[in-house]
C-alpha cells in the first residue's frame, strides 16, 4: 500500500516535470507552466474519472496531489538544468508512473465491472492522456500519436494483466508484475529505439 | 429498430474512416490513427453524455462500438486508395451518420426534458463535435467552424423535428423524416457548393 | 440577488464578444463564430461543473444563457467596429465578469465542502478556462498561459475571499469585496502593464 503510494507520487512528480519542460519550451509564464504541469500530471486520471462519472474527481478531495504538482513545478522551474542532467532518473520515474497509472485505470474499470478491453483502454487513458492534453494545449500534435512507444507499453501491460488475472495470482503480485512489464517494455523501447511500424516512408516520399 | 442500428453503425464506420484519413495526412503512427478514429466516431456522443451526466458513457458497456472503430481503422489503413475511390458511398454513410446522430442527441435531450433549443444543440454536438475534437487534436482549426455546411444541416433537421413533433406523427416516421431532411440538405449542399454567407471577403481584402 | 444576476449577464456578454472577435480574426463562418462565443462564455463554468459532477450543466436548464450568447454574437458580428470603439466598457464588463465567475466557482466548491485551495482553483477555472478552450479551439496557445495578468487576479481575489471569510463578514459583502478586488487588480494590471516575472529573457536571447 505505502509502496504504491510512493510510486503514484513518483509518477506525478515525473509527469509534472515533463509538463514544466514542455511549457518552458513555449515560453509560458508562471501560471501557464503550473497549469500545464497540473494538466500533464492529473489530466489522464481526470479524463478517466469524468468518463466513468467518478466525480468530483480525486484531486479535489486529496490536496496532496495539487501540492506535489506545485512543489515539482517550482523545483523544475528553478533547477531546470540540474534536473535535466538526471535524465535517467526522470525516465525511471516516468516509466514507473505510466505503469502505476495503467494499473490504476484497469482497477477503476474493474470496479465498474467493465469489459477487459475497456479496462485496458481506461488504463492507457490514465497513463497517456495527461500528455495528450498537454500537447494539444501547447498547440502541438500529441507526441504519443506520432512516434513514441508509450501507449503500446501500457496496452501490452494491460493485456498481460488480464492473461495473469485468470491464474488467480494475488492482487499485489498481479499489480507489481504488470507495472514491471510496462517499465521493462518502455525502457527497452527507449534503449533500442523501438518504433511502431512506419506506414508512410515507402509509398510517399519517392 | 434494426434499421436504426444499421444506420448507427454505418455512421460510425464513416466517421472512423474520416478520422483515419485525417490522421494519416498528419503522418500519425498506428496508435495515433486509432485514437483519432475513435475520437472522431465516438467523441460527439461522449461529449453529449458528459454534459448530461449520462456516464459511464455508452461505448464502455457496448464493446461493439470500439470493435467497429477498430475494424474500420484497420481496413481504412490498408485499403486507403480503394476506399477513397468509393467517395460517394462514404459521403452517403457520413450523411446518414450525422442525420442519425442528430436524432439520437435530440432524443437524449428530450429524455432529460430539456428545452427544444437545447435538444437541437445536443443533436448538433452529437453529430459534429467528434470532428471538432479530431481537428483540434490534429492541430487544425475545426473544419465545420470554417466553411462546410454540416452543422447547419443538423440544426435545420432539428428545427424540422420539433415543427413536426407537435403534429403527433409516430416517432419512427418523425425520426426517418428528420434523418432524410438532414441527408438531403447535406447532399444538396455538397452538390451545389452551398456555403454560409461570407463575412469577410468584401471589407477585408481590397 | 438581482444585481449579481446583472453582473453574471454582463460577464457573459463580454466573454461572448471576446469570443466573436477571436473567431473573426481566424475568419470562421457564422456557425464557428457562435460556437466559439458559446465556448468562451460558458466553457469555464461547464468545465467546473463537469469536474464537480454538477450535471446536466446549468445552461441546459436556463435557456437565457444561450440566448444572451446568441444576441451578443449577432450584435458583435454586425457592429464590430462600433463595439471595438467602446473598448473601456468591454474591459469593465470583462473584469466584472471574471470577478463574478471567480466568486461563483468558489461558492460551488464550498457547497461541495472542498478545501479552500481547491475552491480558489475552481473559481479561477470558472473565470479563465472558457478563454483557454477558446484559444485551443482556434489553434492558439492560451493567452492567459503566456502573458496576461488575468488568472493572477482571480487567484489573488480568491485568497482575499478566504482571508475575509474567517472574519464572519456577511456573504453579500464578502462577494462584493472579492469582486471589487479582482476588478481593481485587473484594471491596475492593464493600466500599468503588469506582467508575471519573465523567466526567459536573460539566459535565452543573448
Amino acid at each position: 500500500m505505502e509502496l504504491l503510494q510512493l510510486i503514484d507520487f513518483a509518477g506525478i512528480v515525473a509527469f509534472s516535470i515533463s509538463g514544466v519542460f514542455a511549457a518552458m519550451e513555449k515560453k509560458l509564464d508562471v501560471f501557464g507552466i503550473f497549469s500545464i504541469a497540473f494538466i500533464t500530471a492529473l489530466g489522464g486520471g481526470t479524463l478517466r474519472d469524468i468518463l466513468l462519472g467518478d466525480v468530483p474527481v480525486n484531486w479535489m478531495y486529496n490536496i496532496n496531489y495539487g501540492l506535489i504538482v506545485l512543489i515539482s513545478t517550482i523545483l523544475a522551474m528553478f533547477f531546470t538544468n540540474v534536473i535535466k542532467s538526471y535524465h535517467s532518473i526522470l525516465l525511471a520515474f516516468d516509466s514507473l508512473g505510466i505503469g502505476f497509472f495503467t494499473v490504476l485505470g484497469i482497477q477503476k474499470g474493474l470496479s465498474h465491472e467493465l469489459h477487459p478491453a475497456i479496462c485496458i483502454l481506461l488504463g492507457t487513458i490514465t497513463a497517456c492522456f495527461g500528455g495528450v492534453i498537454r500537447d494539444i494545449s501547447l498547440n502541438n500534435i500529441p507526441l504519443i500519436f506520432q512516434k513514441e512507444i508509450y501507449a503500446t507499453a501500457c496496452l501490452f501491460g494491460g493485456i498481460v494483466y488480464f492473461l495473469l488475472w485468470k491464474t488467480g495470482l494475488p492482487d499485489i503480485l498481479l499489480e507489481a508484475f504488470c507495472i514491471a512489464i510496462i517499465v521493462a517494455f518502455r525502457l527497452i523501447a527507449v534503449r533500442y529505439y523501438w518504433k511502431l511500424p512506419d506506414l508512410y516512408s515507402k509509398p510517399d516520399r519517392t
